[in-house]
């Protein structure tokens, strides 16, 4: 039986609403984030789901003070390798500073890893910093190669 | 000008027949990649046409030859971060073996970047095994973060 702790900090699929629940303001502790216009949320938000089943964002709603207190995501890339297989990149991941300790991060992940494993992916990837690899190692994951990028901006 | 050895070396797209051209032999020097059949072949060719603008998959066909020699993909993920940011994602890059020297890879970056760009993604990221590092780099990219993975086989 899930303690009411539990029971109060269910994963479940990010909704239109969650906008005004802190979505965005949660983003903003990961990274670059401007504000968002409602429109330019929904454009995006309606994007996204006309790809649901590439492209899942999960949350986590803190019952209580009704905001968004974790989130991540994982979209799902068809290959022509591995027999037409399918991979799992997470990306986003954050959990609120003030939600911290209360393994919120790594149900998260668990969530979306499952959710690319129920889709029949191979693998599953993401890229982090070096500061959070013990993390993702208590999730499960280990490290394999490094990451380059270019920007635009 | 071009030279008549880049006429013959051009970037296009992946057209269906391009399963007769070697395109998975090609994908077989990379990874492990089964043999695909015609049919598996020409479902997630479809799968990917029906998503074309968020997933391209760009290959170099030896003109002389009738034979893919090099291939790429990049995939656009669709973010809420940065004002509702794009991000392109570079994967299995191969050039082949008897082709190397000819700059077809960097060739193949370049153009992959240039499809991110030219949809308004704010960066492309890849990720790469170490010994590849200086190759990236001579494209343009630089080292971020680490890969973290996790099989399901």
């Amino acid at each position: 039986m899930e303690s009411s702790e539990e029971q109060k900090l269910q994963v479940r699929k990010l909704e239109l609403s969650d906008k005004s629940k802190g979505f965005i303001e949660l983003l903003q502790q990961l990274t670059v984030c401007d504000s968002v216009s409602d429109k330019d949320f929904e454009d995006r938000f309606r994007e996204l789901n006309a790809r649901a089943e590439d492209h899942r964002v999960l949350v986590i709603e803190d019952a209580c003070s009704g905001k968004i207190v974790a989130t991540g995501s994982v979209f799902i890339e068809r290959k022509f390798l591995r027999n037409c297989g399918k991979v799992g990149h997470i990306e986003d991941v954050v959990v609120d500073t003030n939600a911290r300790g209360m393994q919120l991060g790594k149900k998260i992940i668990n969530a979306l890893t499952d959710y690319a494993h129920s889709l029949g992916c191979y693998k599953v990837i993401l890229d982090c910093s070096v500061e959070n690899k013990a993390f993702y190692e208590k999730c499960g994951y280990k490290q394999k190669e490094i990451q380059m990028v270019k920007y635009f901006i």
